[in-house]
């Protein structure tokens, strides 16, 4: 297994390159009687899915760079909404001119995931049977299913070959699966900070989480749309997920023991520390921009990925991946997908003669280091995607 | 830094021997006016603290070993309270005849944290000047409050001498605490998986655990007593408590993916992963024998405790420690008090010239572990007792 090498990269990459304004386009399909059938054998449609571009598809339509979001995120990936817009997309140091996912090179698609509720259809969509939020009577999805609907958005923009899928965490997931799945289709994947299967250890965070939820009355077995959200259960979840995406080392530094105050803190049960108060925040912040049943389900596609099953082993399984050239990067105080993972599934890719390139970034931010640590993530990808 | 010398030890240690049948007492002090002051500031009183102890005090009282328990145990640390109990105390495995803490030399003494609920004074206790229980007008107790109790106690048993002070997690905060507050009392302490300082982690997973309780409507501003508790709140408090306790790998080796029903959870958010299904017991288990207001300021007590307060760093604040001789131990595998914590620990005691034996043990388990691993821990218990 070999290492990226960077050497004296001709290509001088920048942060500062925004692909512009942009807009979120909508593709339907699956409508009835036409409907999609899941892996679960469950049906499903009229299916929406919301995506976005940055750059030109060239005229050998060959020049595609597909980006997978992971949990909570959305098509939104670089550039503006509109030019009011504070913040860009969630990639935006990624994807530009002239940055490691270069726009003038590339064509990138990003695309909403099944099940999400950033205009993708979701639990929060309306159940043409009922005219009604399907709520928790939306099936559960897998990463094939998110991945089969990006599929079918592939086709509808005449695209059958794929230069690259860039996936960190969730995302990298759903580029395995693309592997495994259309292997005439993918020439290689970017598999950042993720994992061949979910460990018992994210199940069980998951767990706590989608419990908080269930728990909170405001849920109501999924009906509340239209009424009070679960605010509180889904804040208690996002407050637990956030801890998961950082690290000791990181809350040491950021935060330490600050407080708010050292003599009223021992005497006062709402005196708090400051890595609380940052909790509160984060978990106030989320329940305004995303849907409690989404969240659910969203963890629970996750838990049940494992990219080996059906097969002895990830190796047997991976001998269906035509893909040559793949880069694996693990971030060293990732404890939600730790390095091992990302040294098994590169293994497992090796063993099927695949060219793998795997690199552990030492970065302190925990799993988010791949949404941080963009200086170390950025040479890595651009000299990857300049060896195709 | 030395570590235990185990050579080839003339004693045997037994796993077997019990102290038999236990009576749980409890002494009453602080009887208003004379209330206990705490760190805090605030009176508090009559207290009352629940204790046991096995083996017999010698006639020069100088064979006395403190036990200290950690978040949600008990005075019943070994034997039975009755012939009919199921399961022994909780660190039976480690105190009896010819045990590594060996009742047929020590006279040992384990009693309840003040801020607890199995029989000393805690947010459950009746408040003696409204008659109704505490609940969160309990004041918040602090690590030495706890300490000063203990104190108390010992001196009520007529002892001004403790051999060794044995704890682990909580209790070896508790350790270190007697070791500064009362200098002139304590030989040796035996510090478990334990730190000198709370981490911003752990505080932050405290802080999800707590909002969940107080989220729980049941909670009611902590005046749930002779109603209905908040058990969904605690049993989410519990469960993320007990990931905490365990470790990445031993959750592979114990449960791994294996699930109710690989076809059904694949449609069914009510189908289960086995390792949801664990921490559902442990969560409902726990419901039913622990006070959901006293779980909030153990935590917070935790929360609060930094070794170092009020001095430059941790070697400064251990000038004040006249005991010679201290046992560190640590687990390979517990990220809740990483070893890294026991080694800041040993590191500052060294510096004040106490003769510090640092261990590792490299056990799977994680936190935990100083619970599960006694045959690893019991040969340094024993050693180090020994050499005394």
């Amino acid at each position: 297994m070999r290492k990226e090498e960077l050497g004296e990269s001709p290509v001088v990459i920048t942060q500062d390159g925004s692909v512009g304004l942009v807009e979120t386009r909508y593709y339907n399909f699956a409508d009835p009687p036409d409907r999609f059938v899941l892996e679960n054998g469950r049906e499903l449609g009229p299916i929406t899915v919301a995506y976005e571009t940055y750059g030109e598809l060239n005229k050998a339509r060959d020049n595609v760079i597909l980006i997978e979001h992971a949990l909570t995120a959305s098509s939104h990936a670089a550039g503006k909404n509109s030019p009011e817009d504070k913040n860009p997309g969630w990639w935006d140091v990624m994807i530009g001119p002239g940055k490691a996912v270069d726009t003038d090179k590339y064509f990138v698609i990003c695309s909403n995931i099944l099940g999400s509720c950033y205009g993708t259809t979701g639990p929060s969509s309306v159940n043409p049977e009922t005219g009604k939020p399907y709520g928790a009577s939306f099936p559960i999805v897998s990463i094939r299913d998110i991945v089969r609907v990006q599929y079918q958005l592939l086709k509808h923009l005449g695209i059958d070959n794929i230069r690259g899928i860039v996936g960190g965490s969730m995302g990298g997931m759903q580029a395995i699966e693309w592997a495994l799945e259309y292997p005439d289709m993918v020439d290689s994947l970017l598999l950042i900070a993720t994992a061949a299967k979910s460990s018992p250890q994210s199940i069980a965070i998951h767990k706590v989480g989608i419990q908080a939820i269930m728990d909170d009355p405001n849920w109501n077995s999924g009906n509340y749309y239209g009424s009070d959200i679960p605010e509180k259960g889904l804040s208690i979840a996002r407050m637990l997920g956030h801890i998961t995406y950082l690290s000791d080392g990181w809350l040491w530094e950021k935060f330490g023991r600050k407080q708010d105050d050292p003599v009223e803190i021992k005497s006062n049960l709402n005196s708090k520390f400051e890595i609380e108060k940052y909790l509160e925040y984060q978990g106030s912040k989320f329940v305004q921009r995303f849907d409690a049943n989404s969240y659910i389900y969203i963890m629970r596609t996750l838990d049940l990925y494992d990219a080996g099953e059906g097969y002895p082993n990830l190796i047997e399984s991976f001998k269906r991946i035509k893909t040559k050239k793949v880069l694996v990067v693990s971030y060293s105080s990732d404890w939600l997908y730790p390095s091992y993972q990302s040294h098994e599934l590169a293994e497992a890719l090796e063993a099927n003669n695949i060219d793998v390139s795997y690199n552990e970034i030492d970065a302190p931010y925990g799993h988010d280091s791949f949404l941080i640590d963009y200086k170390k993530l950025n040479p890595l990808i651009n000299s990857f995607l300049n060896s195709l």
